[in-house]
């Protein structure tokens, strides 16, 4: 953590570097000005008691100097940076398999940029990320704090509850009630497609689930138990840790070694689809005529599998840009609605089922 | 842009906010310490002249009211924020298409990590995006810059010169010689995997180009060409604005319309080569029998093609931990090399081609 002597102390890197143009300072202004550089920084801050012929020659000054305005300043007097950092808390692999990821990412940036907060995305992929993200939202770097993927006793959460930080969440945050948060009804919406699923006539369906230790994942699970009622075999649920393409794959060869006869398939994700029509074709099982299979997101994937996929519309964009109002209503002092803020996650029928 | 007084004046939303915690302040530690602000200020900041008992007295008043050291206000005193940033310059749609800006996002945040740097990813998606970013980036907020996808005259270019912040290029900036830049060669990458394709029989070799606005683009054209010398046909190139899946199923369609007899394609990268994939099957023309097709990148898109394409090796998280390596490198004062570095893109051989 931050000592405040260590961080402190000048030291290191910065005055051996090449030479490179000179950034102005306060200094070069009050020069140019011929004031005092007290005077300068009183004109900055915005504070009175500074005659307006000392105030036009410095600002004649900042402009023939090119003096920029420094930030962390204005940051100092403000106690804002007009900063918004989205937390995105998720293995690895992920940013390269998901693509919900990228479209919260886009969504919430053209939110942010619309009101004119510069979005910064911070990744934490390890425990020391965990910590230097920690600090750095401990600081004054940002604003507000858009949150995704967080976990159970997240470490980044508890932090933004003790320094009373603006904060949504994108899904619900797994033990956190007093938060705000924007998400999607995953048990009802995995009931309804696996209903429509039923629907069609299948008779041994199966589920792939994944990611069951997040809310995400256990209520897709929740909401496929809820359409089955008594037809429900645990036998047919194989879980896999992440919502990717090569989990997909493994498990359905998996549950085609259970129950050959299956001939149903609800995928927690539409990537982990793709990778079970994949194992399917490979056992020369033909889609959807002796499987039917469903997805859920509607990403990207679910339109390059051959047949595409029927799957549940989740609005990722709609998600990251619902999530960057929720923070900016509250840096505008609006409390966020008790309960959080659902979007409508229609099913999207096509070939797989 | 910023307008000095505009930007200071304190007025808005923060005094409105919600009751939550109060952070401490510099003056709760005054009072707490029973000394003035100033000699806070000055213990804080490093200063000498502080009496040890007021050290003391300050250090235990610190820890007691909970107040963490304002980091901007650490900015303005060390002249750096322990930031890099990672600016990102694509077309929405990409990121959800393209594994590369994952992957060299990953490779940067885990060599940056390891250096105690906080990665901070700026996108660019707008007119407004760029004008912001580039107000940030002359800011306080990051000690250097690792720039993606850098356009021709580009005005984050024009900031990053002007500032002279230490930064480095992924990719060869197209209009920029005195910067330090990460790539590969794309010209004798392209060469080299066409010349694979010749090798292979195929007589009627197309190339789908892509980007041609960018070095990356234009050099795997150009590696193209000089693969094929004299056999080279204008008319198999079919060339599409961008890097992704959909260009390369109309592309593909264009150039079976344009010449049936067609036996080999170079698709610019993995996305438009499972594109073209798609559409060659849907014209019932098999992989690698009737037409044997290479990609770029070995990106994830090149596992989940049926058959594997052949590509060639971009070792994107290399990239990004190289860019990361360059611009901490610049930090301790060190002179990146002349003509930038170039990591090694071995050509990958699977079954569609």
């Amino acid at each position: 953590m931050l000592g405040v002597k260590h961080t402190l102390g000048y030291s290191g890197p910065v005055s051996t570097d090449p030479p490179r143009q000179k950034r102005a300072t306060i200094i070069d202004v009050a020069r140019e000005a011929g004031v005092s550089r007290g005077t300068v920084s009183r004109v900055i801050n915005g504070e009175r008691y500074v005659s307006s012929e000392a105030e036009a020659a410095i600002k004649a000054a900042i402009s023939k100097v090119g003096y920029r305005p420094n930030v962390a300043a204005r940051n100092l007097v403000m106690q804002r940076s007009q900063a918004v950092a989205l937390v995105v808390h998720e293995p690895a692999s992920l940013f390269a398999e998901d693509p919900n990821i990228g479209a919260i990412m886009l969504g919430a940036n053209a939110a942010l940029s619309a009101a004119d907060y510069q979005m910064v995305l911070l990744i934490v992929d390890s425990e020391r990320d965990t910590e230097r993200v920690s600090r750095y939202l401990s600081g004054s770097y940002a604003d507000g704090v858009i949150m995704v993927s967080a976990r159970t006793h997240d470490p980044i959460t508890r932090v933004i509850e003790k320094i009373g930080l603006p904060a949504t969440f994108v899904g619900h945050p797994p033990d956190v009630t007093q938060m705000a948060f924007v998400g999607i009804d995953n048990r009802a919406s995995a009931r309804a497609i696996t209903e429509r699923l039923v629907a069609t006539g299948r008779s041994r369906i199966g589920m792939i689930a994944a990611a069951l230790d997040r809310d995400s994942g256990a209520d897709r699970l929740a909401g496929f138990r809820d359409a089955l009622g008594d037809r429900f075999d645990a036998n047919l649920v194989e879980a896999v840790p992440l919502y990717e393409f090569a989990s997909g794959v493994t498990a359905m060869q998996e549950l085609l070694r259970r129950e050959p006869q299956i001939d149903g398939v609800f995928a927690a994700s539409d990537a982990v689809a793709a990778g079970a029509m994949n194992a399917l074709r490979s056992a020369g099982r033909s889609i959807p005529q002796d499987v039917g299979i469903v997805g859920f997101d509607d990403s990207t994937w679910a339109l390059r599998t051959k047949p595409q996929l029927s799957t549940v519309h989740q609005p990722a964009q709609g998600l990251g840009a619902a999530a960057a109002a929720s923070v900016l209503s509250q840096l505008h002092g609006e409390t966020p609605p008790a309960g959080g803020v659902l979007l409508d996650t229609p099913v999207v029928w096509r070939g797989s089922a």
